[in-house]
């Protein structure tokens, strides 16, 4: 055609934050997204992948192509953004994990998660420190302070739950999914009140005030990021079951739903809150609320939807960790010394192994200790395996290590260059080899898990979706359990010995006689027999 | 608490492109979708009201919230950006009017919405053209030559296709609704067209190869574009069916659909085709393949995501215009001809009321002259009623007036001040009085029209999601008539009377012999009848 078509338009249409470039690279990336999709399709058969690895290989792949193609000038499409990753990413990804996780084994693991989550990340940030302390101290990896290496401690010790969400199976081992995962979920609560201390601590004078602060720091974040959530949760049941939405439209409930959730991880950003905790408890309230005031259509779509936004964005993820891992910006100023650079690697990932072993095998010895049942104890082998499912690093360090290191725009310093480094080449190490290695050392090690090779990975970000009945929650997914009530605990020696089942039967208590009745709820949603939904689904066979 | 607890790793996550007022604009933003999704259920019952206009009217009440607290200062949270139209907020508007649109009556009135969308936006842009070309020229609104005056043309023969799905119910007036959305999608690609060879043109040397060209460009962007979606549309369709990727996965199926939608929108940016075209056309071909490919769950799950997407889209939008018309810097030029600038508003109001008028009628004369059955005319209510509901200008207009009159960045200019706030002046009249006497109009001229009141605007993005079966796709929402055929016609005559028709009956065998079976569709889906979600659709009754 004579002249360039929509050119003009189109530079007036993205000119705010896009040009022609960016226009490509969104491109490319979809078209990226859609590969992964297919291969990891196609690859569900085998024993060792799973998606996040194969779109992080993907990755791999585009910027080795992308520095061939670009003559060795570029190697990434997107630059890394903290904004992109915590805004957007994120919030489905952890949402989606509180609306699918198998309630009744978070809650009665709820003090041995709390406990590795927030004293075992605390051992590992120490070990960490101490040992960077201990052992960069005669290697020449430039400028770096104490503050450095206390940050170091706390990039490291911040697991990766999405990567955990895909190694391990809910389904098959719901004990150690809710232990690894949850652990994860706190685990960020308190790398983010360690990594923010770090910053504004003076490190010169530590004193007890200072200590304590801290420690009052972290109840508040915790406390609060979790009220806000459950209280957005509640709102949202409170809404929908009192102006009953399905009567009209059942996208006003899905959209509700949607955006109320993403209210929540937003007001803890202007509140300086956890979101993570906060959308993870959101996510669970919805599911023990919400859920059962919608519409059957809305079910099947909020259960289906929020699992594919978590898979779309999970994919997008390790697709860009990949490929922003060859960013030749940033290997630059390690070339001269690449020996140097291998051996912090090194070091930091045996610290990270060190740092995790410190705390799982003495804190399960503390938390066996409280249990009289056998069965409740946790096993060498499991702690082998909670040990292990752990150390995989991902986005969540990358971030801070972007914000520590790269604070003047660039890495021009010589020690915050092999810090950035280190922090790809630990977290692609970490996520290929240890995440490969996981699913061949559950079978090694819990050889009789049911159904493991084949199912363990085919539903990895909502494990209930497809085994679980479509329209009905039974199988633990809720907090009560209907049909077969516990034995009644009547004395003060149960709750001494058993409390958290007897915490759990007040709790039921609690929630048939007050909670439901205001927040609806399984057998407490209001149900309109003649509206033409319920009709179509029912009618549908 | 001692120390601003996040605020250093905040200010990491938001350095790139947010800071503490974006987040506080977002949370804003998000309360108030929240605040319209409520508020529009419970006007619900109301006759007059729709969403879109609740959406407005709370935003310029928002705007006037804001610029009292702000002392006149700032009026608006987030700068209206054609990038966020264009890149988020129209494809799924428009994805999920081409996937819930019925085909039969679409394609029946293919020609006719053609001879509208085409015909119909040269004849209206040359009507508004040389109106302001006449009435503006004794008026002191500042420079603008004859090339802001066709690009005013264009500008306000752009409809906005978003209000239209608004005011029309899909399921009471199939024929109108099918007439004025399918003319405002054909009419964005004519718009588009229109603009560009406006901006490029050497106005003063108009000669006939310059008009054979763009006759040329608009047929090379009209089939380019539709053929692009029904490519992308087949493509989805052809791997789902191949892969059959419910047998792992519902999640992977429903995020295909949705990423290959999303590039086919984006593929239109890079190539400079009709993204609105594209993106409608993938829909239409999406379901009517594709979605029959999928697993129950994901045909539940993508009919109704789709439609909550929108919704949201769609109320973000009005929300957002409503916000933006009080940005006080576009009224500062303003302020000292007040009357000079109503003037403008409504000589340009006029002209839009004559400019669609100019084409409605004669041209439903002559399409009614093709037509031999009485049924099938357009009556002169029913004219009357596709004049009026195709005279809102939306979100599309103001988006073209701000790449015209903007250029610079500010409104320095006088007449290109006067010309936007014009244009938000028609943007907001035309929303608000047209939008709210649409439904009232079509009352009065067709009171015969079922279900009218009450269930006309209930599902204002998804018309059947509500009153059709939820899992099967009968009542025209596919292009089969499925159990009764039409009569046989087996002669030429016929083909010349009833061209439609015939091209139905042809296009059906066709699709029957060649295409389901490569494509899948209703009757050639996979179907396995042990998959766990299958069993639990069929077994909830």
């Amino acid at each position: 055609m004579g002249f360039e078509l929509g050119t003009v338009l189109r530079s007036g249409i993205l000119s705010t934050t896009s040009d022609h470039a960016s226009v490509v690279s969104i491109n490319l990336f979809i078209a990226l997204l859609c590969a992964c999709i297919v291969i990891g399709h196609l690859l569900e058969e085998t024993k060792w992948m799973n998606e996040s690895i194969t779109a992080l290989i993907l990755g791999l792949c585009t910027g080795v192509v992308i520095l061939l193609t670009t003559k060795g000038k570029s190697s990434h499409i997107l630059v890394f953004s903290e904004d992109l990753f915590f805004i957007y990413l994120l919030p489905p990804i952890i949402f989606n994990a509180g609306f699918q996780v198998k309630k009744k084994q978070f809650f009665r693991n709820f003090m041995t998660i709390t406990l590795f989550g927030a004293v075992g990340t605390l051992i590992s940030f120490f070990t960490i420190s101490f040992g960077a302390i201990w052992l960069f101290k005669k290697m020449d990896i430039g400028d770096l302070d104490i503050g450095d290496m206390l940050a170091i401690g706390a990039i490291f010790s911040a697991t990766d739950s999405v990567c955990t969400l895909q190694v391990l199976s809910q389904d098959d081992t719901p004990f150690l999914y809710s232990i690894v995962f949850g652990e994860g979920v706190v685990n960020d609560a308190t790398s983010v009140v360690l990594f923010n201390a770090l910053q504004n601590f003076d490190l010169d004078h530590i004193d007890p005030s200072q200590l304590f602060k801290f420690v009052m720091n972290f109840f508040y974040l915790f406390v609060t990021s979790t009220f806000l959530g459950v209280f957005a949760g509640l709102l949202s049941a409170y809404i929908i079951k009192k102006l009953y939405f399905g009567r009209h439209s059942t996208d006003r409930e899905v959209a509700l739903m949607m955006l109320m959730a993403y209210l929540s991880y937003m007001l803890t950003e202007l509140l300086d809150l956890s979101g993570i905790l906060t959308v993870f408890f959101c996510g669970i309230v919805m599911s023990h609320y919400t859920w059962h005031n919608v519409t059957e259509s809305s079910r099947v779509t909020t259960k289906h939807a929020f699992a594919t936004l978590s898979f779309i964005a999970e994919t997008f993820l390790f697709l860009y960790v990949g490929m922003d891992a060859l960013d030749i910006e940033k290997w630059k100023f390690t070339s001269d010394s690449p020996a140097n650079s291998i051996g912090v690697s090194a070091i930091l990932l045996s610290l990270v192994l060190a740092g995790r072993a410190a705390f799982v095998f003495p804190l399960s010895f503390l938390s066996n200790l409280t249990k009289r049942n056998p069965d409740e104890k946790i096993s060498f082998r499991k702690q082998i395996i909670i040990w292990w499912a752990g150390l995989m690093r991902g986005a969540v360090s990358i971030a801070l290590a972007y914000n520590k290191f790269t604070r003047s725009g660039h890495t021009e310093i010589r020690g915050n260059a092999i810090m950035i480094t280190s922090t790809i080449t630990v977290v692609l190490f970490s996520t290929m080899v240890f995440g490969l290695m996981t699913k061949p050392l559950i079978n090694l090690l819990l050889p009789t898990s049911p159904r493991h090779s084949s199912d363990n990975n085919s539903e990895p970000s909502s494990p209930k979706s497809l085994t679980a009945p479509l329209l009905s929650s039974l199988n633990g997914s809720d907090l009560e359990i209907g049909d077969h009530p516990l034995n009644r605990p009547s004395s003060l020696r149960l709750l001494l010995t058993k409390p958290a089942k007897t915490v759990h039967f007040y709790w039921r208590k609690f929630d048939n006689a007050v909670m439901r009745p205001v927040f609806g709820g399984r057998g407490f949603a209001p149900y309109v027999p003649g509206s033409p939904i319920e009709q179509s689904v029912h009618g549908g066979d």
